[in-house]
């Protein structure tokens, strides 16, 4: 562990390759020990009392000592690793992880690998997950575009996962407006998964963010992106299911931001598409907000009004009483009438009308034409 | 009032007419001395102590004494006046009305005239409120057809307002089905409005009911039509509506729904759906409950089990642990492989790996040929 980079980074890269992430275990010995000690401690097989677990967790791969190696294939393709001790760490945005529920895929990551300019503490400080199914429909591509677009012109990094349907229209739209994209992968950093997505992926490391706790060379499981998923919901402020099916992985990243306490929105679709059936279940369990717009988006993060969906216009009878709308529709739409006419058609007294009468011609909405009572023009 | 109508009835008739309904001061009156009495005080302008406000509202129209014409407009279309005092007046569904808050147009019917075979009580007792956009889409058209005759298959009258759009295609659906459908007028029941209509307002006629609380004749106006949203609410056990846009009058019977603690669902649509803003917006502000077939919407009135939606089928590899997962994914989709490389390729300990693969094998994921695990097939 000693060489061209420092032997803290070397151990970092070390640790990071020896546990199949998250596991917490080890990153309580690095929390104590600092990671060159903790390092050495399961390289050795001597850990500190209490810290027998990590010799599970790392039984398997240990002896896999390829620290050097896995940050020169980093090097390569401009990628670096980014640790717990770094000031970009998004520490805050992490931190939910450490406290959920860690019986199943919880735990924080120890370190992340990054491909890209863009730091992590900026993604994590203004960013929006678009998640949903690969087998997205039109619509669904549609309104993810918009979706994506939009809130890269709102200034949010807009974060997925890099897969084929919704997330990738996601990140190419916000590539194409000269936003910032993050994918969160369920490999290496310096995997193209999947394969078809090599162009995509590298426009996302040349403007954004590839994102992975893997070590380089890192094939992808089912397993990872199950974990994988809590990544994508703990980096984003928000997340918001675009389309998903009955059974749709997406829903997966959204049970990850509920139980982290963010955001959930869901966008609603037709109720005769199966790419919809998961985004209205979320709504009608109430586990999601509904999401129609970018407005409604970025609502989900500053609820204080940042994003409010407008209300339409207000009519001209609106804020009417109810005897004062009866008087204006006793009105007929040509010519003029009596107060008599008015009141027999209204079922209303005379001197009721007259008031009502008094009130309408205050708001412009009737007017009076030698004795007679007609709708005001315009 | 006297001659081949009971005079309790002509009474009922002139009472219906008198007063612009709803009017909860002529109820009041009605339910202390009777229709008859109350007819007369009324025509006599001689209220008993306390009962003014019926001189007020009756001023107007107290001389349009055609009880006799009206009774004989309805019969010789085949309609009848039912009234508080009938049988099949549906006092419990209408009960709400006369607690909610009257300031605007609530309050009970006096009576409501009825064209068709259907009783109101048994309307009232299993109905569902189908509505929405006069313009709507051709979305909006075939779900509405969906549930107007799914519903009617489950046993529900479908009640609605006669219009063109969602309430049309709903009356016409449930037409077509057989079932029993309602439409609750803004004018006389004698009346086709729109005209377009008299062809599908006779077919309902004949196998439902043309309900409204307007005297033969009266011609619909603004003011009726929100009048008329308050009898559409109340007479069913829940209201749906399918399309809305973002202002509609169906926003205007949902507030009705809501006011009177019926359950109240909305469908969504395309976001890119002008006719669906409405029912967006009520989903949002947790107004209405997302209604996505015919299923969630008999959930509205039978939350107890009688509508619930399908979750779904279960996934050989659901139940697993996270370390079962991890090692079902480890082993590839062709060949076999050894207990060492499993464990390497999970992460995990042989002795994790050797009790998971136990598990694995009991649920049938996995099998043991010579020595060598590998997935099993089907």
């Amino acid at each position: 562990m000693s060489g061209k980079y420092p032997s803290e980074l070397t151990a970092w890269a070390y640790l990071a390759r020896v546990a199949e992430p998250p596991c917490a275990d080890v990153i309580t010995l690095v929390d104590q020990v600092g990671a060159v000690d903790a390092a050495s401690a399961i390289r050795e097989r001597a850990v500190p009392d209490g810290h027998e677990p990590v010799l599970a967790a790392t039984a398997a791969r240990y002896e896999s000592d390829r620290a050097t190696e896995d940050l020169d294939a980093a090097a390569a393709i401009g990628a670096r690793l980014v640790t717990r001790s770094d000031p970009e760490w998004p520490a805050w945005s992490l931190l939910a992880l450490g406290q959920a529920d860690t019986a199943a895929r919880g735990g924080e990551p120890l370190a992340l690998w990054v491909r890209g300019p863009a730091r992590l503490d900026d993604l994590a400080a203004a960013s929006i997950a678009l998640i949903g199914s690969r087998a997205a429909s039109s619509y669904g591509g549609h309104v993810t575009q918009m979706l994506a677009s939009g809130l890269s012109g709102e200034g949010f990094a807009v974060i997925s996962g890099g897969a084929f349907g919704i997330d990738g229209v996601a990140h190419r739209a916000v590539v194409a407006a000269g936003g910032v994209t993050a994918a969160v992968m369920a490999c290496g950093i310096d995997r193209d998964y999947p394969a078809a997505h090599s162009a995509l992926l590298a426009e996302i490391a040349r403007t954004g963010a590839i994102i992975s706790e893997y070590p380089p060379g890192t094939t992808a499981a089912k397993h990872r992106f199950l974990t994988r998923n809590r990544l994508v919901a703990s980096l984003s402020g928000a997340t918001v299911v675009v389309e998903a099916g009955r059974r749709s992985g997406a829903a997966n990243t959204a049970a990850w931001a509920r139980k982290l306490g963010r955001p959930l929105g869901a966008v609603p679709g037709p109720v005769t598409s199966a790419t919809s059936v998961g985004c209205h279940r979320m709504i009608a369990d109430g586990l999601a907000v509904l999401v129609s717009d970018v407005a409604s988006a970025v609502n989900l993060v500053r609820p204080d009004g940042g994003g409010d969906i407008g209300r339409g216009r207000v009519k001209r009878t609106d804020g009417l009483s109810a005897e004062q709308l009866r008087v204006h529709d006793a009105i007929p739409g040509r010519g003029g009438v009596g107060i008599q006419e008015i009141a027999f058609a209204a079922g209303l007294e005379v001197p009721v009308v007259r008031a009502a009468l008094a009130r309408l011609d205050i708001d412009g909405l009737v007017e009076n034409v030698g004795g007679q009572w007609r709708l005001a023009t315009g």
